[in-house]
């Protein structure tokens, strides 16, 4: 501290960012009627510093002091259940805060047995509700869950069915599914390493074994055209020679693992033991 | 209205939603003192109705009603820059709000010419800034964009290549790329319609053609696996037969266009002149 400041003014506590901006993480409460003058120090502040982007991170307990920092020109970047983040750019410029997460990830697993029987449940709610539509079991991939995983751990919740995964067929992009917000889903084949169902209760009214043809031919998936090339896809697959995209390992250089899908059938000198999931 | 209702209590406008839940949209500014009252009477008529999941939507400008939401039992769904979504589940039963989206997706792009050619990119920021390394131009597939429509907007932009898109040569899955989100990068195959390079000064210090034997050879490719396995796709894509993904115009009930990608190699029946981007 310098000996000739003589007026010491309370600023809020940031880190800095790799992006020359700096990040504010609310933990202890602030009252409200005291926020705004400490939040404008540390704004003006963070002026004087040149730094570019502020990020403002409030758990949902200090929801108080939401409407102070949008006063102090603050908007909203994102949020989930237990916070929400808002952000302010510094400069004159146009800001360059990275967008928001724009996609859900679901998964559709086909699941053949060697008799040519497909692995087929009825929901209990959703829109397929009552219509009596067999389907392939579906659901959405977790926060940080690889799809790899993901469709082996719905195959198992809603069948009871211990599968291994062998590739992704097919994967369809769609918008405006979600608010403004778009879907992919991923169309993954794989193996059952046993054969009887088990279903659940909750979500699951019925599931079975079904001759492919018997799935492919039911009126709705003839009907809709995506089913409908979905079960061309899986038919070719289960008669003749398709490939889809398989998985494998890689680890980034901070040393986390992350899935390469690619097609190893026309690449197969890329893929080794070691790197199979 | 009922003769004998003595008491007028206001509530605030809601609209059914298909899930036996209701969505209030928040238009006309209210007075934070007042709003309390005003939701708690809400509440309580939507919960002799049965209700599920109420949806609160509040513009940005109506942020000093979020404290009071979140009083009164609401928790955070998801946020965009212009306003904040807030749900609370009024039965005992364990909430089933769709999930938040949980991806970013971005594309990186393949583009050679018949010399054997890529075409590679220096970014001025981010961080391949100074490492000299030459890359792919790569970018965030926008709100509401086909991944196929991403890829050449991105070219375009950063090097003012025209191009069509040929396919998805693979992809990548990986966590925590963003606070808690996960990322999904589309490497997909472009053919050059023109040649001639006329990069954007704003993102792109450099912009070239450069041998693809060259762009694999660099220490930074071989370094990093992610990259190392994606170069050597690219090889063997320019070298022999490598089939990835390719898309499909599908119709959805609701009249939507959306892609379905797969190996139209292996199932070339499915492909016909009208379902081509």
């Amino acid at each position: 501290m310098s000996e000739n400041r003589v007026e010491q003014v309370e600023l809020l506590r940031s880190d800095n960012d790799s992006y020359g901006g700096v990040v504010v993480k609310i933990e202890q409460p602030i009252d409200s009627k005291l926020f705004p003058s400490l939040l404008r120090a540390s704004i003006s502040q963070w002026r004087q510093q040149g730094k570019k982007g502020v990020w403002i991170k409030l758990p949902i307990e200090h929801a108080n002091l939401v409407e102070a920092t949008v006063r102090e020109g603050f908007r909203y970047h994102h949020a989930e259940p237990d916070y929400l983040m808002l952000v302010c750019w510094l400069p004159e410029t146009a800001d360059t805060f990275p967008l928001n997460a724009s996609h859900r990830v679901g998964v559709g697993s086909f699941v053949m047995n060697n008799k040519g029987e497909v692995l087929v449940v009825q929901e209990i709610s959703g829109k397929f509700k009552g219509t009596g539509v067999w389907k392939f079991p579906t659901g959405v991939v977790n926060e940080g869950e690889d799809i790899c995983t993901a469709a082996i751990r719905e195959v198992k919740e809603e069948t009871g069915i211990d599968t291994e995964f062998v590739e992704v067929l097919a994967f369809r992009q769609s918008h405006k599914s979600f608010f403004s917000k778009s879907d992919l889903l991923f169309i993954c084949m794989l193996k059952p390493r046993n054969f009887d169902i088990e279903k659940q209760n909750l979500e699951i009214e019925a599931a079975q074994w079904m001759p492919i043809k018997d799935y492919a031919a039911q009126p709705f998936i003839q009907k809709q055209e995506l089913f409908n090339y979905v079960a061309k896809i899986c038919l070719t697959k289960s008669e003749t020679n398709y490939t889809g995209f398989s998985p494998l390992a890689t680890t980034t250089g901070s040393g986390k693992i992350s899935y390469l899908y690619f097609n190893n059938q026309d690449a197969k000198h890329l893929v080794t033991s070691d790197n199979q999931p």
